[in-house]
Protein backbone atom coordinates (compact mmCIF):
# COMPACT_ATOMS: atom_id res chain seq x y z
CA UNK A 1 0.00 0.00 0.00
CA UNK A 2 1.22 3.09 -1.16
CA UNK A 3 1.13 6.20 1.90
CA UNK A 4 1.64 9.97 0.96
CA UNK A 5 3.53 11.38 3.41
CA UNK A 6 2.22 15.33 3.88
CA UNK A 7 3.48 18.23 5.96
CA UNK A 8 5.14 21.03 5.98
CA UNK A 9 8.66 19.68 6.46
CA UNK A 10 9.31 19.93 2.63
CA UNK A 11 9.74 24.26 3.94
CA UNK A 12 12.91 22.50 6.21
CA UNK A 13 16.43 23.52 6.61
CA UNK A 14 16.96 19.69 6.64
CA UNK A 15 14.01 18.84 4.40
CA UNK A 16 15.74 16.18 2.38
CA UNK A 17 17.11 14.44 5.95
CA UNK A 18 13.67 14.58 7.99
CA UNK A 19 11.54 13.13 4.41
CA UNK A 20 14.24 10.36 4.23
CA UNK A 21 13.74 9.38 8.00
CA UNK A 22 9.82 9.21 7.47
CA UNK A 23 10.18 7.53 4.31
CA UNK A 24 12.65 5.01 5.65
CA UNK A 25 10.62 4.42 9.19
CA UNK A 26 6.99 4.37 6.35
CA UNK A 27 9.24 1.76 4.80
CA UNK A 28 9.81 -0.66 7.63
CA UNK A 29 6.30 -0.64 8.79
CA UNK A 30 5.09 -1.94 5.60
CA UNK A 31 4.17 0.39 3.88
CA UNK A 32 5.36 2.50 0.28
CA UNK A 33 6.48 5.95 0.84
CA UNK A 34 5.61 8.71 -1.57
CA UNK A 35 6.10 12.26 -0.44
CA UNK A 36 6.56 15.59 -2.53
CA UNK A 37 10.01 16.29 -3.41
CA UNK A 38 10.20 12.66 -4.71
CA UNK A 39 9.86 13.28 -7.89
CA UNK A 40 12.32 15.80 -10.13
CA UNK A 41 10.77 18.87 -11.22
CA UNK A 42 10.62 19.64 -15.17
CA UNK A 43 12.65 23.17 -16.16
CA UNK A 44 10.47 25.75 -16.58
CA UNK A 45 10.47 29.80 -17.98
CA UNK A 46 8.87 31.47 -14.78
CA UNK A 47 8.40 30.99 -10.87
CA UNK A 48 5.02 30.54 -11.66
CA UNK A 49 5.31 27.62 -13.99
CA UNK A 50 7.46 26.10 -11.64
CA UNK A 51 5.08 26.27 -8.93
CA UNK A 52 2.66 24.97 -11.36
CA UNK A 53 4.57 22.33 -11.87
CA UNK A 54 5.66 21.06 -8.43
CA UNK A 55 1.63 21.54 -7.75
CA UNK A 56 0.91 18.68 -10.57
CA UNK A 57 3.38 16.54 -9.46
CA UNK A 58 2.20 16.66 -6.08
CA UNK A 59 -1.14 15.66 -7.40
CA UNK A 60 -0.10 13.12 -9.51
CA UNK A 61 2.04 11.26 -6.73
CA UNK A 62 -1.49 11.78 -4.21
CA UNK A 63 -3.54 10.45 -6.72
CA UNK A 64 -1.09 7.18 -6.81
CA UNK A 65 -1.57 6.96 -3.09
CA UNK A 66 -3.66 4.54 -1.20
CA UNK A 67 -3.77 6.76 2.23
CA UNK A 68 -2.28 9.69 3.60
CA UNK A 69 -0.61 10.60 7.34
CA UNK A 70 -0.73 14.26 7.73
CA UNK A 71 1.52 16.73 9.62
CA UNK A 72 -0.65 19.32 10.94
CA UNK A 73 1.29 20.68 13.94
CA UNK A 74 0.92 24.32 13.39
CA UNK A 75 2.77 26.63 10.92
CA UNK A 76 3.74 29.98 10.28
CA UNK A 77 0.38 30.73 12.68
CA UNK A 78 -2.23 29.18 14.68
CA UNK A 79 -3.34 26.57 12.13
CA UNK A 80 -2.07 24.01 9.86
CA UNK A 81 -0.20 24.32 6.83
CA UNK A 82 -2.78 24.86 3.87
CA UNK A 83 -1.03 22.76 1.41
CA UNK A 84 -1.09 20.18 3.96
CA UNK A 85 -5.02 20.65 4.55
CA UNK A 86 -5.86 20.80 1.12
CA UNK A 87 -3.68 17.35 0.31
CA UNK A 88 -5.89 16.07 3.64
CA UNK A 89 -8.76 17.31 1.56
CA UNK A 90 -7.95 15.74 -1.86
CA UNK A 91 -7.08 12.46 -0.36
CA UNK A 92 -10.23 12.24 1.85
CA UNK A 93 -12.26 13.31 -1.48
CA UNK A 94 -10.92 9.86 -3.16
CA UNK A 95 -12.42 7.52 -0.37
CA UNK A 96 -8.60 7.12 0.91
CA UNK A 97 -8.00 6.61 5.17
CA UNK A 98 -6.74 9.73 6.55
CA UNK A 99 -4.06 9.48 9.69
CA UNK A 100 -3.21 12.78 11.02
CA UNK A 101 -0.70 13.74 13.75
CA UNK A 102 0.05 17.54 15.49
CA UNK A 103 2.78 17.73 17.75
CA UNK A 104 1.69 20.23 20.20
CA UNK A 105 -1.39 19.55 22.79
CA UNK A 106 -3.05 23.04 22.50
CA UNK A 107 -5.90 22.69 20.63
CA UNK A 108 -7.58 24.45 17.99
CA UNK A 109 -9.40 26.69 20.97
CA UNK A 110 -6.60 27.50 22.94
CA UNK A 111 -4.72 28.47 19.89
CA UNK A 112 -7.55 30.64 19.04
CA UNK A 113 -7.74 31.98 22.15
CA UNK A 114 -4.11 33.14 22.65
CA UNK A 115 -4.55 35.10 19.22
CA UNK A 116 -7.08 37.08 20.96
CA UNK A 117 -4.70 37.45 24.01
CA UNK A 118 -7.60 35.63 25.81
CA UNK A 119 -10.30 37.64 25.09
CA UNK A 120 -13.40 35.77 24.12
CA UNK A 121 -16.55 36.84 24.58
CA UNK A 122 -20.53 35.08 24.37
CA UNK A 123 -22.54 36.27 21.57
CA UNK A 124 -26.25 37.09 22.05
CA UNK A 125 -26.59 32.47 21.32
CA UNK A 126 -24.13 31.75 23.66
CA UNK A 127 -21.43 31.34 20.93
CA UNK A 128 -17.82 32.22 21.64
CA UNK A 129 -16.49 35.05 19.99
CA UNK A 130 -12.95 37.18 19.34
CA UNK A 131 -13.28 40.59 19.92
CA UNK A 132 -12.95 41.29 16.12
CA UNK A 133 -16.90 39.13 15.94
CA UNK A 134 -15.11 36.10 14.23
CA UNK A 135 -16.80 32.75 15.49
CA UNK A 136 -14.12 31.05 17.15
CA UNK A 137 -14.52 27.05 16.77
CA UNK A 138 -14.90 25.17 20.72
CA UNK A 139 -15.34 21.61 19.43
CA UNK A 140 -12.58 19.33 21.57
CA UNK A 141 -10.55 19.43 17.88
CA UNK A 142 -7.17 19.99 17.11
CA UNK A 143 -7.77 22.59 14.21
CA UNK A 144 -10.81 23.51 12.22
CA UNK A 145 -13.24 20.76 12.53
CA UNK A 146 -12.85 20.09 8.67
CA UNK A 147 -9.37 18.29 8.91
CA UNK A 148 -10.23 16.99 12.14
CA UNK A 149 -13.39 15.79 11.03
CA UNK A 150 -12.22 14.45 7.48
CA UNK A 151 -9.67 12.26 9.25
CA UNK A 152 -12.03 10.81 11.85
CA UNK A 153 -14.71 10.30 9.10
CA UNK A 154 -12.25 8.37 6.92
CA UNK A 155 -11.00 5.44 9.55
CA UNK A 156 -8.36 7.22 10.40
CA UNK A 157 -6.71 8.25 13.72
CA UNK A 158 -5.94 11.75 15.03
CA UNK A 159 -2.71 11.23 17.23
CA UNK A 160 -1.49 14.76 19.78
CA UNK A 161 1.87 14.60 21.07
CA UNK A 162 3.68 17.47 22.85
CA UNK A 163 7.27 18.31 22.24
CA UNK A 164 9.83 20.40 22.97
CA UNK A 165 9.17 23.83 21.23
CA UNK A 166 13.04 22.87 18.83
CA UNK A 167 11.52 19.84 18.16
CA UNK A 168 8.41 21.00 16.84
CA UNK A 169 8.87 19.81 12.76
CA UNK A 170 11.35 16.83 13.73
CA UNK A 171 9.94 14.99 16.52
CA UNK A 172 8.84 12.20 14.75
CA UNK A 173 7.26 9.97 17.37
CA UNK A 174 3.36 11.21 16.78
CA UNK A 175 3.90 10.22 13.01
CA UNK A 176 5.45 6.66 13.77
CA UNK A 177 2.40 6.40 16.39
CA UNK A 178 0.29 7.31 12.95
CA UNK A 179 2.11 4.52 11.29
CA UNK A 180 1.54 1.88 13.94
CA UNK A 181 -1.75 2.50 13.71
CA UNK A 182 -2.13 2.25 10.33
CA UNK A 183 0.06 -0.94 9.77
CA UNK A 184 -2.47 -2.32 12.58
CA UNK A 185 -5.81 -1.04 10.72
CA UNK A 186 -4.84 -1.34 7.14
CA UNK A 187 -2.57 -4.57 7.11
CA UNK A 188 -3.60 -6.64 9.74
CA UNK A 189 -0.11 -6.31 11.69
CA UNK B 1 -25.58 22.92 -12.02
CA UNK B 2 -24.35 23.19 -8.22
CA UNK B 3 -21.56 25.28 -6.83
CA UNK B 4 -20.81 25.09 -3.04
CA UNK B 5 -19.36 28.48 -1.92
CA UNK B 6 -16.83 28.07 1.10
CA UNK B 7 -14.99 30.26 2.93
CA UNK B 8 -14.26 32.05 6.31
CA UNK B 9 -17.73 33.99 5.79
CA UNK B 10 -18.98 31.54 8.33
CA UNK B 11 -17.19 33.08 11.02
CA UNK B 12 -18.69 36.36 10.41
CA UNK B 13 -20.69 38.83 13.08
CA UNK B 14 -23.91 38.47 10.04
CA UNK B 15 -22.63 35.39 9.03
CA UNK B 16 -26.25 34.37 7.48
CA UNK B 17 -26.40 37.99 5.82
CA UNK B 18 -23.35 37.67 3.82
CA UNK B 19 -24.13 34.04 3.15
CA UNK B 20 -27.81 34.89 1.87
CA UNK B 21 -26.04 37.71 -0.30
CA UNK B 22 -23.42 35.24 -2.02
CA UNK B 23 -26.33 32.73 -2.03
CA UNK B 24 -29.04 35.55 -3.93
CA UNK B 25 -25.78 36.67 -6.30
CA UNK B 26 -25.21 32.66 -7.32
CA UNK B 27 -28.47 32.14 -8.65
CA UNK B 28 -28.72 35.08 -10.62
CA UNK B 29 -26.09 33.95 -12.43
CA UNK B 30 -27.48 30.27 -13.19
CA UNK B 31 -26.32 28.67 -10.72
CA UNK B 32 -27.87 26.72 -7.61
CA UNK B 33 -25.41 27.52 -4.89
CA UNK B 34 -24.63 24.80 -1.79
CA UNK B 35 -22.96 26.45 1.32
CA UNK B 36 -22.01 25.52 4.63
CA UNK B 37 -25.13 26.59 7.28
CA UNK B 38 -27.52 25.01 4.52
CA UNK B 39 -28.67 21.85 6.33
CA UNK B 40 -30.29 21.60 10.00
CA UNK B 41 -27.04 20.15 12.17
CA UNK B 42 -28.21 16.79 14.24
CA UNK B 43 -28.65 17.25 18.23
CA UNK B 44 -25.80 15.61 19.83
CA UNK B 45 -24.49 15.07 23.31
CA UNK B 46 -20.89 16.65 23.25
CA UNK B 47 -18.92 19.67 21.35
CA UNK B 48 -16.86 17.04 19.29
CA UNK B 49 -19.91 15.17 18.14
CA UNK B 50 -21.06 18.40 17.04
CA UNK B 51 -18.31 19.31 14.97
CA UNK B 52 -17.97 15.97 13.52
CA UNK B 53 -22.03 16.43 12.25
CA UNK B 54 -21.26 19.73 11.33
CA UNK B 55 -17.87 18.13 9.07
CA UNK B 56 -20.44 15.48 7.89
CA UNK B 57 -23.56 17.41 6.18
CA UNK B 58 -20.57 20.12 5.06
CA UNK B 59 -18.92 16.60 2.84
CA UNK B 60 -22.27 15.44 2.18
CA UNK B 61 -23.20 19.09 0.35
CA UNK B 62 -19.64 19.01 -1.33
CA UNK B 63 -20.43 15.83 -2.74
CA UNK B 64 -23.41 17.08 -4.72
CA UNK B 65 -21.62 19.54 -5.83
CA UNK B 66 -20.56 20.62 -9.52
CA UNK B 67 -17.59 22.88 -8.69
CA UNK B 68 -16.28 25.32 -6.32
CA UNK B 69 -15.85 29.16 -5.52
CA UNK B 70 -13.27 29.06 -2.77
CA UNK B 71 -12.69 32.14 -0.43
CA UNK B 72 -8.71 32.36 0.00
CA UNK B 73 -8.29 35.67 1.35
CA UNK B 74 -6.65 35.19 4.33
CA UNK B 75 -7.77 34.32 7.78
CA UNK B 76 -6.21 35.27 10.91
CA UNK B 77 -3.21 34.70 9.95
CA UNK B 78 -0.99 35.24 6.97
CA UNK B 79 -2.70 31.95 5.14
CA UNK B 80 -6.49 30.94 3.56
CA UNK B 81 -8.88 29.17 5.91
CA UNK B 82 -7.47 25.80 6.47
CA UNK B 83 -10.87 24.66 6.09
CA UNK B 84 -11.44 26.30 2.76
CA UNK B 85 -8.35 24.88 2.01
CA UNK B 86 -9.44 20.95 2.85
CA UNK B 87 -12.53 21.55 0.77
CA UNK B 88 -10.69 22.93 -1.89
CA UNK B 89 -8.15 20.02 -2.32
CA UNK B 90 -11.37 17.92 -1.69
CA UNK B 91 -13.46 19.36 -4.94
CA UNK B 92 -10.50 19.60 -6.61
CA UNK B 93 -9.48 15.73 -6.30
CA UNK B 94 -13.27 14.92 -7.29
CA UNK B 95 -12.76 16.31 -10.47
CA UNK B 96 -14.26 19.37 -10.42
CA UNK B 97 -13.36 23.13 -11.66
CA UNK B 98 -12.35 25.70 -8.99
CA UNK B 99 -12.61 28.99 -8.63
CA UNK B 100 -11.02 30.47 -6.31
CA UNK B 101 -10.60 34.72 -4.66
CA UNK B 102 -8.81 36.69 -2.66
CA UNK B 103 -9.50 40.27 -1.21
CA UNK B 104 -6.18 40.85 -0.86
CA UNK B 105 -3.52 41.83 -3.89
CA UNK B 106 -0.51 41.31 -1.19
CA UNK B 107 0.80 37.77 -2.83
CA UNK B 108 2.23 35.16 -0.81
CA UNK B 109 5.62 35.81 -1.01
CA UNK B 110 4.94 39.20 0.33
CA UNK B 111 2.55 38.27 3.13
CA UNK B 112 5.45 35.66 4.45
CA UNK B 113 8.42 38.24 4.12
CA UNK B 114 6.04 40.43 6.43
CA UNK B 115 5.39 37.72 8.92
CA UNK B 116 9.57 37.95 8.97
CA UNK B 117 9.23 41.44 9.36
CA UNK B 118 11.00 41.41 5.96
CA UNK B 119 13.77 39.33 6.85
CA UNK B 120 14.12 37.24 4.09
CA UNK B 121 17.91 35.25 3.26
CA UNK B 122 19.05 33.41 0.44
CA UNK B 123 20.46 29.84 1.76
CA UNK B 124 23.33 28.40 -0.32
CA UNK B 125 21.62 27.45 -3.25
CA UNK B 126 19.75 30.59 -3.68
CA UNK B 127 16.39 29.82 -2.43
CA UNK B 128 14.24 32.41 0.29
CA UNK B 129 13.91 31.11 3.50
CA UNK B 130 12.81 33.16 6.88
CA UNK B 131 15.40 33.91 9.85
CA UNK B 132 14.45 30.19 10.96
CA UNK B 133 15.18 28.76 8.49
CA UNK B 134 11.88 27.65 6.65
CA UNK B 135 12.06 28.10 2.82
CA UNK B 136 9.62 30.95 1.39
CA UNK B 137 7.79 30.11 -1.61
CA UNK B 138 8.01 32.40 -4.11
CA UNK B 139 6.45 31.75 -7.21
CA UNK B 140 3.99 34.89 -7.83
CA UNK B 141 0.99 32.47 -6.34
CA UNK B 142 -1.82 34.33 -4.02
CA UNK B 143 -0.86 31.41 -1.40
CA UNK B 144 0.82 28.07 -0.39
CA UNK B 145 1.15 26.37 -4.56
CA UNK B 146 -0.95 23.46 -3.95
CA UNK B 147 -4.06 25.81 -3.73
CA UNK B 148 -3.30 27.83 -6.36
CA UNK B 149 -1.89 25.36 -8.62
CA UNK B 150 -5.09 23.26 -7.73
CA UNK B 151 -7.46 26.44 -8.84
CA UNK B 152 -5.17 26.54 -12.39
CA UNK B 153 -5.34 22.82 -12.79
CA UNK B 154 -8.59 22.20 -12.47
CA UNK B 155 -9.49 24.77 -15.32
CA UNK B 156 -10.65 27.33 -12.91
CA UNK B 157 -9.50 30.88 -12.05
CA UNK B 158 -7.55 32.88 -9.53
CA UNK B 159 -9.53 36.38 -9.09
CA UNK B 160 -7.64 38.73 -6.88
CA UNK B 161 -8.89 42.43 -5.88
CA UNK B 162 -7.24 44.79 -3.63
CA UNK B 163 -10.15 45.93 -0.72
CA UNK B 164 -10.57 48.00 2.02
CA UNK B 165 -9.32 46.32 5.50
CA UNK B 166 -12.97 46.78 6.90
CA UNK B 167 -14.84 45.29 3.55
CA UNK B 168 -12.02 42.19 4.00
CA UNK B 169 -14.76 39.31 4.55
CA UNK B 170 -17.66 41.40 2.87
CA UNK B 171 -16.26 42.74 -0.56
CA UNK B 172 -17.79 40.66 -2.93
CA UNK B 173 -16.31 42.23 -6.36
CA UNK B 174 -14.30 38.93 -6.58
CA UNK B 175 -16.76 36.44 -5.66
CA UNK B 176 -18.61 38.03 -8.63
CA UNK B 177 -16.04 37.52 -10.85
CA UNK B 178 -15.59 34.51 -10.24
CA UNK B 179 -19.56 34.00 -11.04
CA UNK B 180 -19.37 36.08 -14.22
CA UNK B 181 -15.78 33.62 -15.75
CA UNK B 182 -17.86 30.14 -14.15
CA UNK B 183 -20.94 30.79 -16.19
CA UNK B 184 -19.14 32.69 -19.52
CA UNK B 185 -17.01 28.98 -19.39
CA UNK B 186 -19.44 26.48 -17.51
CA UNK B 187 -22.96 27.66 -18.89
CA UNK B 188 -21.37 29.41 -21.98
CA UNK B 189 -23.26 32.63 -20.84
Amino acid sequence: MKVYLAGPEVFLPNARAVLDKKIEMTRRYGFTPVSPGDLEIPQTETRKARGLAISAVDERLMSSADFIIANLTPFRGIAADVGTAYELGFMRARGCPAYAFTNTARDHFVRVRDYYDGVIVKDDQGHARGPDGLAVEDFDMIDNLMLHGGVEASGGVVVVREVAPERLFLDLGAFEECLTLAASRLLGR
